[in-house]
């Protein structure tokens, strides 16, 4: 039997949409706390990026009366790969087709998830241009690190909640060549809880975790990256200071080993902060590991912060949550 | 014109086999002070693993009477990549030809890199099958954390020296797919002092430094990854107080970002440890950042410890240094 | 009218007698764990020191049926500082006479808390004298660091439950010159709910918080200092891996700054481990901060992980807990 | 023999100032890169503290045409505590009067060491009212941390160069009472190279280094307290991508255990940034650890970035140095 090759065509993630009923005041967490930048601004969106983002954008906050996700900007791999996918993702019946392209990028494919997530794919990409006063000596980094807060490096992954996650997790593998890294199967693998999927040595680009309420395409978080333990005390430490909801951490999963924060944003999503650099899967042949009800405790919480119940029902937008989802908890 | 697609077909490093005359001393010293583990014995080797090394070796220690490099390994990326790999390195007329396997992995495909240093390159290996006594309870994790030393976490890079920097890069990339992702340029572009390669997000796996003193082949380290700053502190604590010479650091190199420290094993060989997570490429279409005499202060150290001359001369096994290399640094 | 002189006549904590149905367990856990080393034996106890503690002991572990507290040991500032304590406690009836000496100290003045902890004072102490394979190339070192477990640096403070904060509290106040940093006062200052009392720039080096059970002269933790963020995530790491029961942390406590974790030693004694420098205070005129029901949220938790109520009610020895102070929390 | 108790009279550092000859850009170094606020200007001076500084100033930056020390702030623990120290002073001939008081505290009292360094100390002194904009939740805490720079806690010690060290150290010890932790002596102690003197468990307060340049009365630095190792690697990167000059650092010292930077602030003096939390001396009975050539390396470098040979030579203001001096290095 012939090995089956992985598929490379998903470089990265490279941008989040978000909704925001408050974009000044969501500006200004990503801005001021964060230490990220405007870069761009059209109708009712905002364009952001962290001082080691390389692009014009890994962030727009476009404003909407409730928050939730408004796309995942994924770049391809080449250009060919950008067709192939296009071609792959068109077979599923969730192509939502070609535009020409949008602020930072150029043409693009858009498709959903069985949810419903948007989602878009380009090759093209506009790099984010240093003015002179903000270059950095280092050649490797985009921008020197700015002096506002305590300021994130870059983008690191998205979340999403799914109605169901084997059907999200199938759609990312199978269409876009995702691998599938860990995931929580409960009651004898009946329910898929969680997925943690990537396409590089990261552990995840993206996660869908279960949405119980009924609820489809919402939006878990979005998560930034620190890479060192030191950051997430001292924005802890402002968060604190400036009546930013602290939802959980510092604290270590043992899914994924991130060293997390979770935040809400003054506009109501969910924000991580990732405080160190996880573990990275170079094994080729890599096993998913499935987290069950006999070790999921630990795989939730290695040490450091729990996370509460609404970590695992609450999304954006917000919804009722029915009776029998809470008890599940 | 068509846009050429990037190979994919090298995994990750897999081991380095090291030449150590006091194969007991080295082996202690990355037992008893980085709290790697004996894996197994054959003839005159040693074999360890750090405790998040997921196959049963990641080092090799075997007796010489001079330290210096025995061979890199290599995982590919599946076995058809492999198969391509052997193909392509075969036409270069470095090819060495296949062996059926060795401890830790099977079928191999043996090369030398320009100037004679040895590779190979598998796609099976045996992965680390954990005693219950050490198993950790993350199900992500091979091994939980030793109590012994301050223990490293796993392989990183090699680091290897070579009388012409550009034949060496080139092999890699083009007989391996490897993508330059630093280099320095010295004399309006006539040297190429230097060149950091890799076939993943990381900056490196292997790094190529010129080699001014007439040999070849020879091996300039091996780096282990903490990721951690604060380890770099407690490990510079135990080698100061143990006789252990620290070449440098803790500093922050620009090239790579890496926050570094250099130490000499009781061998003679030279070992880095990597004390954060530096930085991730994930732009496919990144250019290689080239440093030349404008910019290579920055490069070398960002901030904090200096590397002395030595660093660019020593590597094993030693050899005199003509007074012509020693003017050039 | 005369401002009132500190008094400055104890000096430090320097050791704590602590009880463990298991000693070996327990002697086990601060060895293996905490790389702390047995200094000697006398009878049923075992002494223990940090790798920086300067005298022979720090920590003693002495076997009885129940876990709990043994004697807390301060040393005075100088010879005439003993006699004048002694004398001052002598007046409060709570003076329990002179001993000769003990394993560690010479002579020295017995007393207890209002509450019955048992305390002694002495001037005269044994120092550590480092073996040669231990020694440090640090002459303000008593031992190098160990390669054992995650090393912790030195002892740092006692905390003791009380079923009367304030007597207890007035006592170290006006019988040894302590002085009190900082207090929780709740029903409009009905009930002093906890005190932290110093007699160096440190917030503690004795707190007391009030005991609901009912029961008297109750231990709730000894400390052990680290100093870096890092070796609590180390710690933490060890102990989840291990079955060590972590109650809370890593988490930041506001009252004291202390970046705090509690574990249970498998005697059943909770054990703090302090990850890094909290405040120091060195204004003379410090005037007590006091916490109340109005901000005492931010006191427990500054960021981090919460506290659980058994963190309130448990102490040793464990007593069955009356309803109305379960209610009380 | 009676023991000779320690004096207790001096409680800290409050405050140094510095000359600058542009203050402007001495100002905005503190402010804008080491977030210190300005809290006063009086004619030629800015008054400024660090977020957990907890009177109105702890540094003061007043023009002169050479950079140097103005003069150095010493707070008494008690109002007779002051009147003792005044008087030991006057007996030493080096008193120089009461002044009624100045920007931040009351009433006075002048001195000048042997060396010509001016110092006062005082008991009076004003408090930060802090803005409600940048109050705290804490409420031991003066201000909250500042989102600017990466913010530095608190004043932590001064260095003085003195052309005969002995002589600087006893006036302290003898007349204010401080206790000598660690010194250098060379030569068979024919030379005292520098010494480091406190009222506190710390390890400096002040400390004072042999001037081999023949001047009198010139400063070494003043330094600010992180406390957090992280801390100097992100102001590291900051001064390295904004051309301010790093001396040293981070390293690690033998003496004081100081986790050091050192910088050149833009009017020219040195200053020191601390970054972790050293070692505490508790020991009432504390012998001075003395350095000698025998073991002095280690003392001045334990591990990571040495120092260069201007360390020992360059203090603000600049002279030229004879070359004895040089040589003797």
């Amino acid at each position: 039997m012939t090995y089956k090759e992985p598929i490379h065509d998903v470089a990265q993630l490279a941008h989040v949409e978000m909704y925001s009923p408050d974009v000044d005041a969501t500006v200004g967490f990503f801005r001021d706390l964060l230490g990220m930048s405007v870069s761009g601004r059209d109708g009712n969106s905002v364009h952001m990026r962290a001082y080691e983002d390389y692009y014009v954008r890994s962030l727009t906050i476009t404003h909407r009366d409730k928050p939730g996700l408004g796309h995942i900007g994924w770049r391809s791999s080449s250009p060919q790969a950008l067709e192939r996918r296009a071609a792959a993702i068109e077979k599923t019946g969730l192509g939502r087709g070609w535009i020409d392209g949008d602020t930072g990028h150029g043409r693009a494919y858009q498709f959903e998830t069985p949810d419903g997530h948007k989602n878009r794919i380009f090759w093209d990409v506009e790099y984010f241009q240093c003015p002179d006063a903000e270059s950095s000596c280092l050649i490797n980094r985009p921008q020197r690190r700015p002096l506002q807060g305590v300021p994130v490096r870059r983008i690191d992954h998205v979340n999403i909640m799914a109605s169901n996650v084997t059907k999200t997790k199938t759609f990312y593998e199978e269409a876009l060549g995702f691998r599938t890294r860990e995931n929580i199967l409960l009651e004898n693998g009946a329910i898929e809880a969680g997925a943690w999927m990537s396409t590089t040595p990261q552990v995840h680009e993206i996660a869908c975790m279960l949405d119980r309420s009924g609820a489809k395409g919402r939006f878990h978080h979005v998560a930034f990256w620190y890479g060192s333990p030191q950051h997430l005390s001292d924005i802890g430490d402002v968060f604190s200071e400036r009546g930013i909801k602290i939802e959980a951490g510092p604290g270590k999963h043992g899914i994924s080993q991130a060293l997390f924060m979770y935040v809400y944003e003054p506009g109501g999503n969910r924000v991580e902060l990732f405080g160190d650099s996880g573990y990275l899967i170079f094994d080729p042949a890599w096993k998913c590991r499935t987290w069950t009800e006999q070790n999921l405790e630990k795989g939730i919480i290695f040490y450091g912060s729990p996370v509460p119940q609404e970590f695992f029902l609450y999304g954006t937008p917000d919804v009722p949550m029915p009776a029998a989802a809470q008890a599940a908890e």
